[in-house]
């Protein structure tokens, strides 16, 4: 029985964040992660390791350990351990201490590239924080709601810029620059969506009217995306208005900011809360 | 009478989407598509075309087997086959085996451009794509609405590329690289459309404040053609809400990805399909 | 009385649309306008003007000529010459013929700058095809009622760029091409804006963390100016919707592109128009 | 009792905007800003400071005397000088001086960097034209209505460029320019803000699909900032049109930039100062 408590504390602690505990262990997780984030970051820069080599090394064993407990005490307390393991979250908390020990145990001098991506996959880490994002529910929701129109979008710009890329390949040909069909590809995506780097570049003027036309095209459609996701929140955004209660009047009409009842003044349950509640009605 | 109920089977299949043989067609012909469009893309990188040159030729002459037939058949089944071959799917559907046939015909050493230029149009096979994205519906009804808004703001871009260009062609002149006013209204449209490759760069201090306005007017402008295409298409949406009613209860008022009744519960039509009755009635 | 008359029908055809003829009129306008900036811009191209030079200068002559008869019959026909030579339209037209007698009055040889500039200016011509974007009165409304923002909007975007500008010019430093700090303005403008160049790039490291935040708010205040418009636009296209009555039964909600009255079915007045008068009562 | 008179007289010019010394002292006081600033943008550029040295180090010392008299004149004025000088424009205005006294009192062969830096710091003067802009209610508020959302999204792009920079690093690696993750961080912020300097692109075929990744992301998830802003201050407007209630007949509904009542016609008090005292209720 006392295993159990044990167990029920540990949970509420961990995974929960309404507790005192649980906060304080959130802050502690929080910055743990960022640290060895940046520990992770600063080995990366040839003339920092060259002087801190081992320093950087020792406290990424320590974080490395520091997460593995977490991820073992999380296990252990989980009501249902098995569908911790495979959820987002288990993958994520197990990928960020796996490359560590996966460098340990490989011979050092066979296979460098393979030890470098393993030592950078380290940075998926990063992931740990997004369970502490969960609050975007509304921006998420807008999103999903929006992902037919979404997926029409890119399938239109795919095939805008396979079309593109292939007629630049016609114009300009190997000559210029554009050697293959999927460079030309990579030139149309650079150019569609503005970003320009400026590495090929059309140098004949029936291709400078192509990419003109691209660029045009580029600067226009990206009113799509921006389109259909502001109609979509835009509606959330009103439909929660009209779904959020009073508890006490049980008047609706609230800003999604609102903290107390515009109508009775009551106390109003947390804006993302009530998202939760108003999605689950 | 037979021969009647084959082509009526054979239209079913092909042009529908609602029987089980029309949707194993449907993925049959995309994962066709997306396949010949691979095998011409790899045919593009020189690398592989020096190792692969004869099987990519092999499963080329395939896939033109494969889209002639499924053309012939769309023209055999087809109630009104004239009606077929002049709409832009029949076009693309042609476009997408003639390519093929005319480099066999050409003698292969006179006219390589022309050859080169042929072999790349068989990309526009991406198109019979389109065929499967019809179901954007709103959005072209928006892009559609918002159509004599599009073209003036266009013709506004058009004039503005015009004017600077000339102006950046006087300032900085052909010393600079501007050599004619062509080049520098290609200038114009890299800067305005805010892609910079900066191929072509102002070097003049005057120049640089020429080009600093235009950069500012481009990313002001952007503006324009998302504000158009957000609120037609929220109108859209918002018409379209009132326009569903159920066909219970007839209540109206429902979210456009709604697939119940929110008054009765009853099941909805498919959300596409809707928008089109609504457009009908 | 003759005179009146024919100043009268002058007036309709040239200053009016309504009329078969005044369209007409129109049509041959736009098209003697693109042609004249078809030969402007062929003449700047070397290649092109080596060898049709005179036949070049003999189309701007016969151009300019018509455009001097179009100015004088306006002039002429126009119920207040005074205030149409002092209009912004009486201006255009003025400054598209003015530069060509100017290079006339010229001795070729001394000012050529001042030469190429003026054959230059010949492109202001284009600023007569303005008359015929007229109809853009909601997306101009929508700009004005926006306005005070929008000079907000670019006051803020001048002090960020002002002080980006000068925080670069101190970290850099002339050593690495910032120079000045008009120089380093023009590097914040063109990287706020995410144009990007790359011209003038930052080379410390504390450099390039500087330009990474202009990017990141370069790239989020974009959508500043675009929810400005967009909610001017949203509220103009509705509030136009309660406006408009039809002529018939009065009632109003009719959409922005409707040509019949949604409940009678009675004609309504032409959209553009409507909005006008709109304005007007 | 004089001296109090004085002070308030003093109080009510400077700090107020509504007499008419108010309106000359603050139209004054920008024209002295813009002109310092002119001078410090003079000043930095090498061939004006070698030959007008002199005249602009006179000039810059006769506007830190003129906004330190105004600094201390605030000071006097002002009901509570301690709160002023805590406040955001008491830093600002005294910012606007320090740095000029601080050069004097440094022995000015010693340390150059801190001087230039001292000198460049001077451009922190533009704040002070802030507080002319206070007008800007409603998109202040917006924003600040918004912060949460804008915070996960910044999180969520600040995850975006880590993982991305670490991927690219990983794929391209010291070789090809990316030789740590922080710089490999700043090419993925440069890529996905979509501005392109170009001096740093993946040249690996495996390389570029990343990037193109990148780009299509950014070009993607700049409709999120976008739709978070426009959605937030149209409802911003609406609301502030049902808040603003006519004086006379006290009947709501009057859009944002109405100066008259539109049931009686009464005069509405002024747009800007009606948000904030629709705020205060």
């Amino acid at each position: 029985m006392k295993n159990h408590t044990l167990k029920n504390t540990l949970y509420v602690t961990i995974f929960g964040t309404h507790t005192k505990a649980g906060r304080a262990f959130d802050i502690a997780l929080i910055i743990a992660i960022i640290s060895s984030l940046v520990v992770l970051v600063l080995d990366s820069i040839p003339s920092v390791r060259a002087e801190w080599a081992k320093e950087l090394k020792y406290l990424e064993y320590m974080f490395t350990g520091l997460f593995t407990i977490e991820y073992l005490v999380r296990l252990y307390c989980s009501p249902k351990p098995a569908a911790y393991a495979k959820s987002f979250y288990g993958v994520v908390d197990l990928l960020a201490i796996l490359p560590t020990y996966l460098v340990l145990f490989f011979p050092s001098a066979s296979f460098m590239g393979v030890i470098r991506a393993l030592r950078v996959m380290r940075i998926f880490r990063i992931l740990k924080l997004v369970r502490y994002l969960q609050e975007s529910n509304i921006l998420l929701r807008s999103l999903l709601m929006a992902r037919r129109k979404i997926f029409i979008f890119f399938s239109t710009v795919a095939i805008l810029v396979t079309i593109f890329g292939a007629l630049i390949f016609v114009i300009e040909g190997p000559e210029n620059g554009f050697t293959s069909i999927p460079k030309s590809i990579y030139w149309a995506i650079v150019t569609i969506t503005t970003v320009g780097y400026g590495d090929l570049v059309p140098q004949t003027d029936l291709g400078k009217a192509l990419a003109s036309l691209t660029m045009l095209l580029g600067y226009s459609i990206l009113a799509v995306p921006t389109g259909i996701f502001t109609a979509e929140l835009h509606q959330e955004m009103q439909s929660h208005k009209v779904l959020v209660k009073c508890p006490n009047c049980s008047q609706s009409g609230h800003d999604s900011d609102a903290m107390h009842c515009k109508h009775c003044g009551s106390e109003l349950a947390d804006p993302d809360k009530r998202v939760v509640s108003a999605e689950k009605k």
